[in-house]
């Protein structure tokens, strides 16, 4: 549910997205590549929702985590299925977060 | 839909909650902010999405706009009703974007 993150800084992938008509193998590749990612050093947890967009937020704890999860052979596997076949449209941000706060029970 | 936002760098505050049980007033004030929220001095754009999760993505020039925004008069009441009615739990994190690349005709 929520991401328990560490003490700030750590870093955001904001992944937000719209799908494509043909939706064939989406769900079990999703499962396959969030399984992977949290085998992956320095990943610190993912937090989802889906309306009409998608937003994805993963948490890293630095920017070479990020970049050895984006050259993860699985992964670009994904990503060229993701542009080819499965998104309509994407948008990237990788974001250093600085500082947060939370309230209630959950984390 | 997506956030037309401008070249990094900018910031992102990644706001994820789970709601109440009490959603009165919640859908009139979410809608009484949001159009706050655009008239704010360097406000950039929004991305929300929610399942069970809720994630809403606001996007600022810079840290300024985004104090001036927390201390705005309505907002810090929305902000009080938040935590006292309909948030069961959220999570607030401030990310200074860094870089962003997007895929597709939508931005």
């Amino acid at each position: 549910m929520f991401a328990n993150t560490p003490k700030p800084p750590y870093y955001a992938v904001i992944f937000t997205n719209t799908l494509s008509d043909n939706q064939d193998g989406y769900q079990e590749m999703a499962e396959k590549i969030l399984a992977l990612a949290h085998q992956q050093e320095g990943f610190l947890g993912v937090e989802g929702a889906r309306q009409t967009l998608g937003i994805t937020v993963s948490y890293w704890r630095d920017e070479q985590a990020i970049k050895n999860w984006k050259a993860n052979s699985e992964h670009l596997i994904a990503q060229q299925r993701g542009r080819e076949q499965w998104y309509q449209a994407f948008f990237t941000r990788v974001a250093k977060v600085e500082r947060d706060y939370h309230f209630g029970h959950q984390k």
